[in-house]
């Protein structure tokens, strides 16, 4: 399926020369959507994994179909403030500040293998803290798999040494 | 399943007072979340409605699986600003001040149904919010699917003439 031509181009958003590739039209299409999940299936083998991560919020939108589908339990990483459990932060560089991201500090046992599942990857700053959010408490990650990986952007550089899955590329 | 045994009770979060019921125990449970996404779906007839409408972002979480199980599609409802492409917004009343929600305006099309599918009901505000910006672009709300309703807040009244399906009840 041509899943560039059911994702829409918007011009100049967030800010002045950007384009932002806009999955809600993939989503609302019954058949892109379900065939977008089943593609990022296709690139993970359940016996590699114990869990999938995925980021707010639309790291839910593809990371829970994958685990209901591949029986794992899922956890999200959350933005600063919202889970209401116990948490271990982390700070990353944005192009310009700061963000925080947050796990609840039992979501992950030492050992555990997690496989992270996002719809983009752009600079790949997230993508890196999630990572060593993980690795901090002890997890392993086994795999990024992202629906859509802007290459110019090189965020698979910023990766390196990981297992990066994505199914379109612009 | 004893699903309210997979939750997790947080005292005085957000602010004092307030038990906080929270799923993330339950969704890193593989067995208690695909148990939950199942019950929800047992509620819904396919032949019922159209596409599945998930809130911002704990409706990501449940509205997913269930949207790609029955094969329909799926659209977001978001707060202010997150939408890329030309919105229709719906402020509502919190008990502190308003909220805001958006909805794509070509997300949906005169007549067509949809399930409402989010995480919990307390209160009501934004469910009601939502089935009134749904019915302003000519849509038809099929049915509330919630995995969590807060009796004693009574949000049922607020959205007394629509079904509202829940699995735990407090």
């Amino acid at each position: 399926m041509d899943l560039k031509s059911k994702i829409r181009d918007i011009k100049d958003f967030p800010e002045k020369g950007i384009i932002f590739r806009d999955i809600t039209t993939l989503l609302k299409d019954s058949e892109a959507m379900m065939y977008s999940v089943d593609e990022i299936i296709k690139n993970l083998n359940p016996d590699d994994f114990d869990i999938v991560i995925g980021p707010e919020s639309r790291g839910f939108i593809f990371g829970m179909p994958v685990a209901y589908n591949l029986k794992k339990g899922f956890v999200p990483v959350r933005k600063k403030g919202k889970l209401p459990a116990k948490v271990i932060s982390k700070d990353y560089a944005l192009e310009y500040g700061t963000a925080t991201i947050e796990i609840h500090e039992d979501a992950i046992k030492k050992g555990t293998r997690v496989a992270i599942i996002d719809d983009l990857l752009a600079t790949g700053g997230t993508a890196k803290a999630i990572a060593e959010l993980i690795e901090e408490m002890g997890g392993v990650v086994s795999s990024f798999n992202f629906l859509i990986e802007l290459d110019d952007l090189k965020g698979r550089d910023v990766l390196s040494g990981y297992k990066v899955n994505s199914i379109i590329h612009y």
